[in-house]
């Protein structure tokens, strides 16, 4: 068992000792706040209308309890997973998020390297700071996904997924979740609008004079208007199914009747998420509906849950409940605020030792070994 | 899908810029605590005894859970609704609330314009500041409807209803939850009485000798308690539904028993209502027994529902649970109080806006589209 | 309807005008906690252990859900009752408490008188600062009772019936749930005795020798020590039953199986009571066994609820349950503090008001119109 | 009934009169607060997480609701009963934790002692500060139990059984929870090292070379990490089982499943215990899962309960739910730092005096009255 964070690591990348005072997820969000502008870490922070479900996605987790079981051979625990083929260290994976760069200049750069050297799947958001190929060079050996929002020409659409099965990254995540943009009223108050470039844009070709790729912004805004799309509807699902082999996955489920119809029109794996709250108030924290959509899944793809996690545990619960990853967005982007890929290190090595001791402590050497019994 | 606030209307109007920085109905009503008297602002804002239901009101929207559908097509979502008869631009109306005038020198003309440029209709109390004609000739092609109480003297009561008619209001609602006046603490501790004119009242040669017009703090009260009738029974429906062909919509009904008799007797619309908790206390939320009137009119009338929608998802969700209109009180004398005409405008701005977004992301185009697998 | 604070009379008797201020039962506390000393405010507040069932006795009404009903004619409100074969004028009975002259020198004679004004019954307890006598003289006509400790010497509980008896007594309440003193560590911090004068022993021949009527600090203990009775069982209630005609009401029940021994040894009454939170912390609220009570005693004697009511409203709840009769405590000794008699006068002015409008608001115009769908 | 604390024996061994203002457990944390170093309150009030569990462990007590009986002769209250075939004063037992001198000088000499004046047992710890011959010389008639890690080489474990046995303790009870260290956050932001002396291991040949007694910081918990076993499994239960004829009591068992296989396995009781919330977060408390325990041990083993209990009430509501014993922990820790001995002594007076009164205040003159109607 590897109970102890690799302190040393950290520390040496970390001048100034912030890191080295975080023992916990949330911890890295007050040096995030000190790091980035108030707007930025307002964009990042916020949820929808009234922040009822922000809360929710977190508090969701804290309700479920655990039943541990004791005296089983915990000497060697593996917190090691298969997911979507992949071996990974832990079943984790950073969640897609818009522009990186906002809470440190080695953006998605320095995410993905972490990622790769914690084992973990890093998800590559359209939106990014740095392009997809910029990211797969840095991060050759990482596992890496592509999220895409489909543009309204669907021929640009399509080059993403090309560009990203040519880069290496081994799935497409469709965010199905944004047919247009929840309404933030942080961002209102601010002013907030992505000024920040968008590296997938930036100096291609296809894009030339649709948008500009260092965006003002108003022009942030309107790109973002540009690439949601209000009339995306499941019959579509079969034609971006048919640009690319790579596996397919539906980000933004919360029912079962939508869970069904996405592994009739051919979903490898369904997240279920309400994409980090930032869209519809008061809807469930994920967790709560993901064993709804397991059911009705009823094991023809993988369910995921995105949303609210925080802790190791939470790994450990989702496993429970029937979802084999759970993905981790906003104590990311923290992290890397507070320390660049050192803060990632660090967030990934926290929950890594979290969930390895968790396992123990609920008497299982291995995540097979988790049973829906392990949870009340 | 009009997605963007009609900024550049508001703040035309708005020459201190207070209404550009309220983006949700709660936001004005800090900004009206500024600008009304202590004693006109507690007068609004508040409730019967303890007020534990003035609280829930609010509270019990928030416990709903929505279930959103992807992959729908809301490439253009319709907001709109058929409401007694009448299109309306979104399922909502302007409750019926006394004397506008605490709150505005425009009063019930600014609010009756503001609902008409929105397209939603307007309810004008019996007690209101402008007068029925007054109202009808600033909105003539507004929803106008009129609010009745019943005088001791029936005569009046019905002189009322022709008023309304003739001045060309599409419904009369009877309220039926004012057998006396509920205890309201903040008053009394205020002193407050009502000492704004009384519109429908003033030059009156039928109400001569009965009541003054700008009634002071006494009679004030005296006025109420004039316009009160205990002695109303349901035998009376027939009587006053008798007066008028326009619709007659029972306000204030919070059990299956209640809604049975009024559709019983002829009502064509119940107004799920507690009085905005002004009148009893430890009443249940209207939201939450929607769904028993809706089982209990079984279709026989519209249901609506009254009391603590502060969001355009109250729509969703009310419409979801069987209720075809939401009327919302506070929120509007406060916008009123913030902006006069302009800030009720801005109001129903962000209630339409956050109605066409909730719309989408739940997934339907129209509210014709909202299931009632669309609340948990 | 009577719906108009008594204000000139309250406030004739209130020559710093404090009473004027309180418009709900609650307000008299602030005003108590000046007037009394901190122990003997600590004493009258204070309840068992963690003070846990404190705040759910008053907090278990504010849960309860009213279904109010509309259009009955209420313009004449009755809220008379029948307690015990009295009339009263409202279902609601002063609960009896040890020493009103902490509170205000007038002591129970205030009460008593204040109670008989508001024709309500006073109960008062075997520990009152004034006697039987006195109690009697200055409230001749009021309904009295009066709550009975068992002494360890038989006779001198029987003389103390045969007091009660011949002074006009109505009932005798004997209590049931002090078989020894609770731990009210408020007391204990405090260093609190109780140092007042006793009026049920001052100068009587029987107690020569047992106890000091102005007992010191330690005596006052011993004295109540003396009182309790931790070997009174059932088979002593048919003993006491036969000492007096008068009803025997037994208070501090909160259980079924308690109650139908009750009745099945003779009870006219029961007390669902926790003795105010001040004897055993972690009990049910009284409201919330109230329908088990009931269900057990099936009829055969008065089921009254004593702990946590504040508001007429409660009256209204107590009844739909099932209980006829309310006793009201703490507030009682808060209004003594005060204002003296005029202080009760107000407080009780204030439970009669809210009582009536709750009748008329929930559409019964007397309490026997109220049912158990009253209440949801 | 000895209802009064035995104030002046408290107060002669209190010089600073701390100890006589205290009325409840909680009351020694403030004051072990200020006499302990930071880290070392931290690491005796700290739990593992967010401490989800921690609060949990105390409030699960507190939603239990007793439902008392009158009217039973409790003029004689008795609070023993036989717990493991021994007769103790109530049905209450220190439970094992390390270093007490971490709290005072005394360490587990005091507790020891004060355990044996009350009647109740004192589990030593094998992390004891004091040895188990010191701790058996100072308390040779006190009740002693002897908490058992397993080091890894099993030789050892077994030493320590048969000094425990020869030092006449009367029972090994076998923590199996611990596989590996929860994570304690507060420890790890103080940089806290238990570097204290290990009373077991000093001096002793057989840790020659192993240990430190005086470990460093680091070799603190490298000592710990040395105890615990996560290899440790159900098959090795028969062999420890061999080692002596002391009953066996295995601590740390959250699951009927585990129950069935503890007794399966010849454990003669059972703590329900999820290690002072200081291993795993957000699994249930304690008392919330003894009815499920007990139901599965069907009368094969004792089942008693540890974790958050604070209040002599509470062993009555364990006794009714099955639970025939409470281990109490850090109360015990704060009363030793508050005042030693005599501060251990008050504790201990405290909780009797609360378990007596509850007795006789729930109808119940011995434990053995009470029943599981005793709670609703």
């Amino acid at each position: 068992v590897r109970v102890t964070l690799t302190d040393a690591l950290a520390t040496a990348r970390d001048p100034d000792a912030r890191l080295a005072s975080t023992f916990r997820l949330q911890e890295f969000e007050a040096i995030a706040r000190e790091r980035m502008t108030p707007a930025a870490f307002d964009y990042v922070a916020g949820g929808a209308g009234d922040e009822t479900s922000l809360g929710e996605n977190v508090a969701a987790w804290r309700r479920r309890i655990l039943r541990p079981r004791v005296l089983v051979d915990v000497s060697t625990v593996d917190s090691s997973a298969t997911v979507l083929g992949s071996r990974v260290a832990m079943p984790l994976a950073i969640a897609p998020m818009a522009s990186h760069g906002l809470a440190h200049p080695d953006a998605e750069v320095a995410v993905a390297r972490a990622a790769a050297t914690a084992g973990v799947p890093f998800t590559l958001s359209t939106m990014s700071t740095r392009s997809i190929e910029e990211v797969a060079a840095a991060a050759p050996d990482g596992i890496r996904w592509f999220q895409l929002y489909i543009q309204e020409d669907r021929g640009l659409a399509r080059a993403f997924t090309e560009r990203a099965a040519a880069a290496g990254y081994r799935a497409i995540v469709l965010t199905v979740d944004l047919p247009v943009l929840g309404i933030r009223e942080r961002d209102r108050r601010r002013g907030f609008t992505l000024d920040v470039p968008l590296g997938n844009f930036a100096g291609r070709t296809e894009f030339a004079g649709r948008t500009d790729p260092k965006a003002s912004a108003t022009d942030g805004y309107a790109m973002v208007a540009g690439v949601r799309e209000a009339s995306l509807v499941w019959a579509d699902i079969a034609t971006i199914r048919g640009w690319t082999d790579l596996p397919l996955v539906l980000k933004g489920i919360l029912t079962a009747e939508d869970a069904r119809l996405a592994v009739d029109h051919g979903a490898d794996a369904i997240v279920v998420s309400n994409h980090g709250a930032r869209q519809l108030d008061r809807v469930a924290a994920p967790i709560d509906v993901v064993e709804e959509v397991v059911a009705a899944v009823d094991g023809r793809a993988e369910v995921w849950v995105d949303g609210g996690a925080r802790r190791g545990i939470d790994l450990v619960v989702a496993r429970a409940l029937g979802a084999s990853c759970v993905l981790i967005g906003r104590p990311i982007l923290w992290a890397l605020a507070a320390g660049g890929e050192a803060g990632v290190d660090r967030a990934l090595a926290i929950l890594r030792e979290e969930l390895e001791v968790a396992l123990a402590l609920v008497g299982a050497a291995t995540l097979s070994g988790i049973a829906r019994t392990h949870v009340g």
